[in-house]
């Protein structure tokens, strides 16, 4: 499978460029230890050892290093996403029951495990920063393809215009897939996968 | 109809002591002004022309201040969704719809006409408080009502456990009543209640 990328805007040179990608993992360890609002690129800079100039050769602003550090982060929460529904041999309701639950997982542990990182998301999804809107356009195309397989198997009812239950299953996630809402989210975060499930599924029943 | 209370806590002397209300009423202008947390009991005070200490005859903390007005605030909300879903003749369907409908409509007029009341209702939202619990589970009851009565006109399913389905519903309807998570769904408010509540719906047919 190919791996899942997401585009950050903003940034200049060639794109796989081995220096691009040491201030990025150099930035994203800063930004992991003093978050994101409080480090200047001079910070940044100092930090890595580079001059600011030089930096600026690379990413037009300390947005586009947060927005390519994001874009990982995103990426990773996709691949884990993918690697756990599109298994061999699982029907679409498995499918639908495994986004959910990923999906909680992955934000969760991001939450817990590197919040600084987790924040920059936040802050990514309240700008709705390009690397936001591509993760959320990932997780629709996911809802779509479980949708879609489950109506050809007839395991799903069709009776419902596609994009209608797409639009609505993609709202029912929202609160689990944008950062900003799931840190509000953590006190139900134990019982919403399966309740929400559930919910959905009974709504898919032919 | 009886009026809905929502009762707040930590308050001395009578419940309908005159001067409380003058307090209240006087606070409630003061934070809507200048907000919750930047407001001390003392500027309170000094604002109504009463001492700290004649307040403190009343209330306990600035929080118990803070909670009567807030407690007023949701009751004011509930009995917005009582008025709209409390209709002879309608359907169970019918309340639902009108049910997430209102909610987000209280919900979003609240944040953009009343912001620091707003602030004041998050806050509570995020500490736990007593008003707000209130507020969650007045908002269940609602679901149990409209569950229950679908059930019995054969209009919903009845082969879910009902708890499984109310706690569902409640759990779908989280991102628009509660305060901390419906700032962050303002771009959504226009379809989001009729999405929901037709997944809703679908979910519920026999």
């Amino acid at each position: 499978m190919n791996k899942t990328t997401i585009a950050s805007t903003s940034i200049r040179g060639p794109a796989d460029h081995e220096i691009r990608n040491q201030i990025v993992a150099a930035a994203n360890q800063h930004f992991s230890q003093y978050g994101y609002s409080k480090t200047t690129v001079s910070d940044l800079a100092k930090a890595i050892g580079f001059s600011k100039a030089y930096i600026y050769k690379f990413f037009d602003s300390k947005q586009a290093i947060g927005e390519a550090i994001c874009a990982n982060c995103l990426a990773q929460m996709i691949a884990a996403v993918e690697q756990e529904i599109n298994v061999g041999g699982l029907t679409p309701t498995e499918r639908l029951r495994r986004l959910l639950k990923t999906l909680v997982a992955t934000g969760v542990n991001l939450f817990f495990s590197e919040r600084k990182l987790y924040d920059i998301a936040a802050f990514a999804a309240s700008e709705n920063w390009p690397c936001a809107q591509q993760y959320d356009a990932l997780i629709r195309d996911f809802v779509v393809q479980i949708v879609r397989e489950g109506r050809e198997l007839g395991e799903f009812e069709r009776k419902t215009p596609l994009d209608e239950t797409v639009d609505a299953i993609h709202l029912a996630l929202r609160p689990f897939v944008n950062p900003l809402l799931l840190q509000y989210n953590l006190d139900v975060v134990e019982v919403a996968p399966v309740l929400t499930s559930n919910l959905i599924l009974r709504s898919l029943m032919p």
